[in-house]
């Protein structure tokens, strides 16, 4: 997705410029009039009427009405138009796969929610697809008509390979071409990424994080994951693996395990809540979610549990923090969101572990951490596209 | 140190940037003359002519001689007067203090390095002051001659308090106002930067690290540190502390030990190497050295002492690449430099810990990683502040 850029120095360049300049301020400053745009942008009320002409004869802008309040006479107000193009956010997880479709103004119009009961990555790839289909009918388009997929997954991409690496909980999931295997499915103007980095891209977007600069999203469910925002852009590390914290070491020094997973990952997520509360006398304990609700209902056994889970996460933020020092972490996930139960354990286990313990919050996205992440992020790209191919510029 | 803009638009604001970009050139592309540089930025011979004279009359260049070869007319050569301005850089570690003047072209032309004897953090800043003044006139110039002085400490710097947070090795430097205290002896222009950051700093800039985009450093001496570096910039996290490695959760969960020292530097910084080696039956170990020197005569006692300590640090490299998944580890300080030795014991323990292993290497730069570093940044500063100062900016 490389953009162009329009000549500079020649007319039909300049009026490109323009254009960008009185789209842009629209949708920073929301809907506004001609001498509205002309004052914040210093263009002329001629050129931005021109601009406003070309936009909307396009389709990038629409007008929604005319001032009536105040002397003089009434103007015409002008937005962005939000069906100038659609994205289309998913999110594979272990337990359910969710696909949602957004207009450029970021509202989602159709979504749909499904358990995964694949145990292939064939019919995983297959199952994704047919939802996507169904979730862009449901929205009355087409699959033509996206402009661009985000599509989070556990994992780190690995351009060279086109293989997801470090994804052991999805059966089959890293193996080669997998990403060919999505675009050819999915279609081109596909972007794959890290599931927990865009949880993080999400809470930063409209979640528990606006305006932070320094933050993680720990995302604690089937897996263990992190995505690190600086500055509101994503940090990934030299390999894409930055935020890949299952693989904290933790207690006793023995192998990763057999599955590829992490020590840490092994230790605190869902499966291991589960093997704590049967340690601490509930043998009959099926799932995390069991634990954690027997817990709420006030149960000694299942709360120890969620102490030990507790002290295990404190190590993770602890660890976090004697690294990176975040202003903030976000909680999310299907374990990480049980906050008013875990807070105040993790809250006594960091004293005793820290001096740097950031502040911790619980992710304000819940389950669709993930997919707001996933069109937030298509969203970012689709505006700049739909413009670059909408405006031709003429050199 | 806010820079000046001039005023771009007016015929001496013009002027200003030309010369500005006349340097630029001269100190990234090195000794030019008159018509290589007009080649090379753009501008007109008579304007780069008319650059050079002004910045020869400010001191800011000089030329060095005529090119001799080639048909044609001989040409003066010029480069950026290495004179024009100096910097100061001092290393104030528990062991040793270290202070350099440099040149802007980087020559180090004065250095000093002193053990540190002393007890409390007045004698500790009074020392200082003299070490840079020895320093200073060893170089045949007055303090006030100095453009920028970085300082590189343990611990990290908080503007508001303006003092040290998290240096529990040297006596009495947490104390409140310390930061003032520098800036009393040492007048103004410094910056304070903790020692590690620097060391990265340093490394990047001369040493193991050139040219790689995301790298830590390492340091392990008498207290354990790290600085990240991210596109040839310093990352220091929400509140300065990001590579604070010190506080990396490890073993046990015992309390922060009562000197505010965090547990991993507590299991790994030079006093655990003694205690290793006593536990591995040398009573008689007095020093780290001492242990690495035995280790090196090929003592098995020594020997695994020394693995145990390279296990420690296989811990903090593993914990560090799942959070930030860095390119390169660049180890250094008293510890860390002995990779002949660690390199090794820390390979076969990375592998058991994590399939995220980064590339290793010892610090180029030893014992001067943290000066020259301070060198490095105070160059970047100074580059720019001569300029602004030297080159009246008429409005």
């Amino acid at each position: 997705m490389v953009r162009k850029s329009p000549q500079v120095g020649t007319p039909a360049g300049m009026r490109v410029l323009n254009q960008r300049a009185v789209l842009d301020r629209l949708r920073r400053g929301g809907p506004a009039t001609r001498p509205q745009v002309a004052k914040d942008t210093g263009l002329s009320k001629p050129t931005v009427g021109q601009a406003l002409l070309d936009l909307e004869q396009h389709g990038l802008v629409r007008p929604i009405g005319r001032t009536t309040s105040g002397p003089g006479r009434s103007a015409m107000v002008y937005e962005p138009n939000p069906a100038a193009g659609h994205v289309l956010g998913i999110d594979i997880g272990r337990q359910r796969i969710r696909v949602a479709v957004a207009d450029l103004a970021g509202s989602v119009i159709a979504r749909v929610d499904e358990r995964n009961r694949c145990r292939s990555a064939g019919s995983l790839v297959r199952t994704v697809r047919e939802l996507a289909e169904r979730t862009v009918a449901d929205a009355g388009l087409a699959m033509a008509d996206l402009v661009v997929k985000v599509v989070g997954t556990p994992g780190v991409p690995d351009p060279r390979g086109r293989a997801l690496t470090h994804a052991p909980n999805l059966p089959g999931w890293e193996r080669r071409g997998l990403l060919d295997d999505l675009e050819a499915q999915l279609g081109p103007d596909l972007l794959v990424e890290n599931d927990a980095n865009l949880a993080a891209v999400g809470e930063r977007a409209y979640g528990a994080a606006r305006d932070v600069d320094v933050f993680v999203c720990v995302m604690v469910g089937t897996g263990i994951g992190m995505g690190i925002v600086v500055d509101g852009r994503l940090f990934r590390g030299a390999h894409g693996a930055a935020g890949e914290i299952g693989y904290l070491p933790w207690g006793a020094p023995s192998e990763v395990d057999d599955n590829g997973r992490g020590r840490l990952e092994a230790a605190a997520a869902a499966e291991s809540v589960v093997a704590l509360a049967k340690q601490h006398g509930i043998p009959t304990a099926k799932s995390a979610r069991d634990v954690f609700l027997l817990a709420k209902s006030g149960d000694e056994r299942a709360l120890r549990a969620v102490r030990d889970e507790a002290e295990r996460l404190a190590f993770v933020v602890a660890s976090v923090a004697a690294v990176i020092d975040p202003e903030l972490v976000v909680l999310g996930g299907g374990i990480g969101q049980n906050t008013e139960l875990l807070a105040e354990p993790m809250a006594q286990a960091l004293r005793r572990m820290t001096p740097l313990a950031p502040r911790i919050a619980t992710g304000e996205l819940g389950d669709g951490a993930v997919l707001s992440g996933a069109i937030a992020m298509g969203l970012r790209s689709a505006r700049d596209l739909v413009f670059d191919r909408r405006i031709p510029v003429t050199l």
